[in-house]
């Protein structure tokens, strides 16, 4: 399967002046240095699997080679192990907007959701209503339909659009919205100030999904009086395949938080070994067990790739490069079949763009040939993510005008073949 | 703080011989290398945190530099991350007696025991009793308290030697009995088969946690019957600090089986991303969240000591080891004001001995200082973990004679200091 280059056009060349100009004034550019990307390849594939930071392998051989191997048992207090949680918790809070003491790390995003929906549920123990986005990522529903069952509560999909005018007929009723700020599809992005009003002048309280929106653009949790948010370690935050996730609880409602997991990781006196759970003080009573410490310990090493980054900055950038990516796409791919769905408006938009297309699964597989890693979801969107910590215009324009080459020259096989797994 | 070195005694000098004999017979003895035990340190802490296997570190970097670094996304597919779960499972099932198929690994223990006990209280829905060990390990208690406040369950908490007559007496209503068959405190083992057995007749589901047995003893859940099993993966089986654990459920109940955590790695058509959950066939469905792959894969690694292991052979070392130590602490230990509480019957004894003594925690304390690695346990025990990959006759020898001199010379600081953390 092969593609004749299409002869550079006019609008590529205008394109490719604009991608050098921006690229040329862009103050993240030296970030890029922060991560190992491998040569000739273009990742666009960050809001799935973020690329492994540079900053990770040293630190985890010093894990592995000296905490673990010389070390050994004295490291959970000499080696800060059993502290990680909490630690790693407070430096993602710092870019969710999260004071300190609000955040732990540990257990996967599902683990989290499952935590955070049902704790969140019985804070509000005389509603009956938990409400969704009717296109929130699987498992974010499965959760939400589970902890319903568990506790008698109905589940209602209201589409964020909508949940202004739902709270309005019925929160009197909901115990929890539970939204992301970031349609994991579109890359639509939505207000979340206006969502968490709406749902607290109601009485509910709000539990966001970060995965798609933390470090990717600026998250003001606290400012905002969100109640909870969950995220994962391994999309925009880059600290590796399955990285721990995050669970926020504002500190008002830590005295009153009931985990439904009590693990003895979140007793207050958990080296006491007591006989019944008595929970710690503080966002602590959110841990569960023992964490997995060489993918905690790598995602806080990923971390330091925001070291000094100001999230307003990354948000310009990113803004630069979905918007550059939304022109590439009218006026090289459009005309080839594809159409936008990501918003135009920067406002509402998170760091991704996304494209409809009927061949889309046979396209990124296509592309993916060719160099660049996109991501599709079934049945007709191919994905784009950006980061602007590495991510480069001339990067973007290069997958459009390959994209639009391949599409033109329908040279793919459109037949469907089994897809890769991805988040 | 410095002990007199103590003149040989006759006991020391027999106690050596021997030692040095048992050390040249065991045809075990070149596992060692399959660690990387740090120089001049008696490890014998492995009941908690295993030591670090030689095959670790090379695959630890191949996964991050090459996996992850270079082949990023495609790893899920191309690297056999997606399928790691059910791979390193069938791995553990081999240890434990479950033929393939009926094993999964990722998440911690808590978030396994969690899981089996409510899945196995879901599959006998009729009954209003869980029973469980008093002495149980704390998050095993926990566990069982959460899953028993919120499906309405009482929890009766029966000494493993009283458990066959309580469930003659009241044992149409237990739906599950979980124990462990290795006491974390005393190391005292039970039998298995006759409680598993005390279990069915009673026409209850029992749940075994495996945390201080697998690995170090012949674990038959399959011909045992047994129904669902949880362990940790970073003890005897030394996957690394915090590696994820595992759940078995014996495949007769995986129809029947729903879990309280459904997340979408455990769906039937997981890529799909279907809005209602649908358990896949089979184990796959007691996945839930993406795993931490880094931990999940250094757990892989470190199975592979056990390549060509026969565990009847690793069982029989174990008891060696620790019949002398026991011997080791009846001529030097019985007579400086140590008291053993493992049993010394051989069918007793899981791979551990634990000692009585009232200022364990500086006692303990002072034999790191000297190069001794054990651990205690509030208030007053001190435990000697054994592993028979690693473990050797003459390192238990250095052990019992150095707490020996330390506790006649009464060189240690009794006033208790915070002891770090354990499991």
């Amino acid at each position: 399967m092969t593609t004749a280059p299409t002869a550079p056009t006019a609008a590529h060349a205008s394109l490719a002046e604009l991608a050098a100009r921006l690229d040329a004034e862009d103050t993240l550019a030296p970030l890029r240095d922060r991560f190992l990307l491998p040569p000739d390849v273009v990742y666009l594939d960050g809001n799935s699997l973020g690329p492994l930071p540079a900053a990770v392998p040293p630190v985890l051989t010093d894990v592995v080679a000296r905490q673990w191997g010389t070390d050994l048992i004295t490291s959970w207090n000499d080696n800060g192990w059993w502290q990680a949680p909490l630690r790693v918790g407070d430096t993602i809070g710092a870019l969710i907007g999260a004071a300190a003491g609000q955040t732990v790390a540990g257990d996967s995003t599902t683990v989290q959701l499952f935590t955070a929906l049902d704790a969140a549920a019985a804070l509000r123990p005389d509603r009956t209503l938990l409400v969704t986005d009717p296109d929130h990522f699987p498992t974010d529903r499965y959760a939400a339909d589970a902890v319903a069952a568990r506790r008698g509560l109905d589940v209602r999909r209201v589409p964020p659009a909508d949940l202004p005018r739902f709270l309005r007929a019925e929160g009197d009723r909901v115990a929890v919205v539970s939204y992301s700020p970031v349609d994991f599809r579109t890359g639509e992005l939505y207000d979340m100030r206006a969502l968490t009003r709406a749902a607290h002048r109601a009485g509910a309280l709000v539990l966001w999904d970060l995965c798609h929106a933390a470090g990717a653009l600026p998250v003001e949790v606290d400012a905002l009086d969100v109640d909870l948010a969950v995220g994962c370690g391994y999309k925009f935050l880059s600290g590796g395949p399955g990285a721990p996730a995050y669970l926020y609880v504002a500190r008002r409602h830590h005295a009153a938080l009931r985990t439904p997991l009590p693990g003895w990781n979140g007793h207050a006196d958990p080296f006491g070994l007591r006989r019944d759970y008595e929970p710690a003080p503080g966002i602590a009573r959110a841990r569960i067990g023992t964490p997995p410490i060489l993918s905690l310990l790598a995602l806080e090493a990923a971390l330091t790739a925001y070291d000094g980054v100001d999230l307003a900055e990354v948000r310009a950038k990113s803004l630069s490069l979905t918007g550059f990516f939304l022109r590439c796409a009218d006026e090289l791919l459009t005309p080839a079949g594809f159409t936008p769905v990501t918003p135009a408006d920067p406002d509402r938009r998170g760091s991704q763009v996304s494209l409809r297309h009927p061949h889309a699964r046979a396209l990124t597989r296509a592309l993916a040939d060719r160099g660049v890693i996109a991501d599709m979801r079934a049945p007709d969107l191919l994905r784009f993510g950006v980061n602007a910590l590495y991510t480069t215009h001339q990067e973007l324009l290069t997958a459009a005008q390959r994209l639009h080459d391949i599409a033109a020259g329908s040279a793919y096989d459109p037949a469907p073949r089994t897809s890769g797994p991805v988040t």
